[in-house]
């Protein structure tokens, strides 16, 4: 049998992808500097066929790439050698709600607000909130352990899923977590949780749900420029408060948000907005909010608003989360950076990256989640300018040096993927990597399973066990 | 060269024990209830003493089992094979300390409550604070993910160690983590916690720091029966409270408490007693002493005391924190428990515990972290009575086989160890712990560090890889 009839007899006609125009959507994640074409694309509607799909697989010899709505942006949902794309997206139930113990059992391709909107009857949300969160799917955020612009008071997706079932990429279904929360034995959930989708397909996933806060503010903070900012984000963090959100956009950012469907009236002029958000009870949040005017005045800022009402919250955080879209107006592709750097260095660091863009005569603008350390230089572009596309790759490279110089890492919520499998050496040595091809090589010894993320792609340094198989460098299109 | 020349080779004579007197002292940890001598113990000093004393065990054949202050409560530090202990407490350093980005960087053997007193002065404290604080150490909690009373607002040590380096069971020095706290590539620290030192040696961790609560409230809500006890901690929750601790003693450890020197007034005829706090801003603290007074008189409450200074707070806490060691006046040995259970059925767990325990006549009383349905059956006893080392055996099994039938697992706080190894099946499939074991062999393949923790010992689920060795049942003394 081929490989295309096996696969339909897993999934029937209307679960199979092949011709060439329904794979091209699959050619890229988010990430569309990297492209890889599969060969199909099959749609699985329970665990079972899960594993059926990766049986073909390995009998036919071919790699397969767990996707779920392809929002990613380290290109870790991209065929990027070929092989089948097992989309996740029909697998959209939500299985469980147990409001008593606050948890959820969902499949992969729930969308993530799909899930906080369910669930906000019984006073409850799913915290991570990625900007994507109207696409995402929690299949996806597990695979990426996405964060959002809560990330600094409700943690990453790691923080909020209980347990999970995984098929294998032998074919095995194994649970592990619990309902409860605990561990026992090895955490593999924990190992599991941003592994970019090279360990497994998560089939069901049991998350935690947090209590919807009792009150809510919103704030933002006008500045001239990004430093005085960072400033007030540090005398925050300093005065001991922990905020739902602590963000920042630049003047590029807030210029292409005044530009777009997106516009929520933010002075052009600025030269950087601070949005913070705090919860809890009512009264903890008045004063909370007190003291953040009082800090952002200290630290410069022109013009202090507190959102008067729901409407002019959501305002404010269409601004922020529709700043990528935003910005997808200035060229035709994007490339979002995504370093962590210690929040102290923030104000320096961001002056490097300014000069990098410019020096490199790019479109960067910075939208991050100041409050993390979690930088987002976006650099706009088009792909097909064959000697812009160089300098936006060289640009990055600079970019990611200096954060690492400086202490920080080369990603904080987007993975490692494709996009910057070449610079993990900047962080790990060779040993350090060689403990995580040893976890990836257990699950995975025959590298079928998301090939081609997160290890280097080079002969010194290889994704599977080198006395198990060679491996050559593969070249990004 | 002998093992022993060898080891003092590394080491010299003032940090190798070989004379049996010596070796008594390690033949157990707080698990009295298994047994195993080690051939030696060594104290290094350093990383690379660590490594080449691995280097000399593997050399030598014999396994090696990684040990901080031995209070751990599964068995995770004893010999239970035999071979070398390496005991971490001269590696007792605070390396860094970074008020700004609130981390330091320490060596194992650090004490878990002197990393708070170091840090105190910058406004600091390490939050995970496991009842045996003034003695267990980071590297011991680091390999049993250990909690604490203050688990439920602050999570357990996995929460709160953002990079590791670690001596491999092959000898290699690896790093993982980060100071910035994002994983980049798998979260191998995420794995390596609460993998009861199988995995290797952590040589130095990179922990959390949190701001000290602007404000504290501790309170003691008095009640007639655990049930009611139980049915305030559901009304805290459920009224979407977070405090920073919720913990229940029962009314044989208010006993045991109030003969001990840790006596603290608590009436002797409460059926329960409720410890309950709060920290954050002032205002807010005061604000939800007052629910929580409401919520306790609801369900009950005799009486409800607030803490009217740090005094009164300490001596709450002294009784909490000190139920353990009062509880070693009622037997020579103390088996404690560690099962969690969703916590809307606390009410009858806890009955179908003392249940099980009165029926095997055995001395149990009961200390948990209620909020986080965590409990902690205490069994006093006397393990040179056989028979009622039969008993308490029977009955531990019972207890687990009880909390895992009410969706629960059977340890929150503890691990596995030698202690629950043999009920590990009692939650997972034969599939979901292969999951695990190739976890184990990736890191381990050798079986050579910490051997006869966390796996089943039988020959149908091996610990190591099936195909790489044989594997007998270990009897345990």
């Amino acid at each position: 049998m081929t490989l295309v009839s096996a696969l339909r007899a897993v999934v029937g006609d209307d679960g199979l992808l092949v011709r060439d125009e329904e794979l091209y959507a699959y050619e890229a994640d988010g990430l569309t500097l990297h492209r890889g074409l599969p060969a199909a694309v099959v749609l699985p509607r329970d665990k079972t066929d899960v594993q059926r799909l990766v049986r073909v697989c390995r009998a036919h010899g071919v790699p397969f790439v767990p996707r779920g709505a392809g929002t990613g942006l380290s290109g870790g949902a991209t065929a990027i050698e070929g092989g089948v794309v097992i989309e996740l997206q029909r697998m959209d139930r939500i299985v469980r709600v147990d409001a008593q113990d606050r948890l959820a059992v969902v499949q992969p391709g729930v969308v993530n607000a799909d899930l906080s909107k369910a669930v906000a009857p019984l006073g409850l949300f799913y915290a991570p909130d990625p900007s994507s969160q109207q696409a995402c799917t929690i299949g996806g955020n597990v695979a990426e352990n996405s964060g959002g612009p809560h990330t600094l008071k409700y943690g990453t997706t790691t923080d909020h899923v209980l347990g999970l079932e995984l098929v294998l990429p032998d074919g095995t279904l194994v649970r592990m977590g619990s309902d409860v929360g605990a561990a026992t034995g090895y955490d593999l959930v924990g190992a599991v949780v941003g592994s970019e989708g090279t360990l497994g397909i998560v089939t069901e996933a049991t998350v935690r749900l947090t209590p919807i806060p009792e009150s809510v503010a919103t704030m933002l903070g006008i500045f001239d420029g990004v430093v005085d900012a960072c400033r007030a984000v540090g005398a925050v963090i300093g005065g001991g408060l922990v905020p739902a959100a602590l963000e920042i956009i630049d003047q590029r950012t807030i210029n292409a948000v005044e530009d777009s469907r997106y516009a929520a009236g933010l002075p052009r002029d600025a030269g950087a907005i601070l949005i913070v958000e705090v919860d809890g009870a009512a009264g903890s949040v008045a004063a909370q909010v007190e003291r953040i005017r009082g800090f952002a005045e200290a630290a410069g800022a022109r013009e202090f608003r507190v959102a008067g009402d729901d409407d002019e919250r959501a305002r404010f955080w269409r601004a922020r989360k529709g700043a990528f879209g935003a910005m997808g107006r200035l060229a035709p592709d994007l490339y979002v950076h995504d370093a962590v750097v210690p929040r102290k260095k923030l104000p320096e660091i961001l002056a490097a990256v300014c000069e990098i863009g410019d020096r490199h005569r790019l479109k960067l603008s910075n939208v991050f989640h100041a409050g993390d350390g979690n930088l987002h230089p976006n650099i706009s572009f088009d792909r097909r300018d064959a000697d812009e596309r160089v300098r936006v790759i060289a640009a990055g490279e600079e970019i990611l040096r200096t954060c690492v110089e400086a202490g920080g890492v080369i990603t904080g919520e987007h993975g490692v993927g494709t996009e910057k499998r070449d610079y993990m050496r900047l962080l790990f040595s060779e040993d350090d990597l060689g403990a995580m091809i040893r976890l990836r090589h257990a699950f995975d010894p025959e590298r079928v399973c998301n090939p081609g993320k997160i290890f280097p792609a080079t002969r010194f340094c290889v994704e599977s066990d080198p006395k198990a198989r060679g491996y050559d460098e593969v070249p990004l299109s």
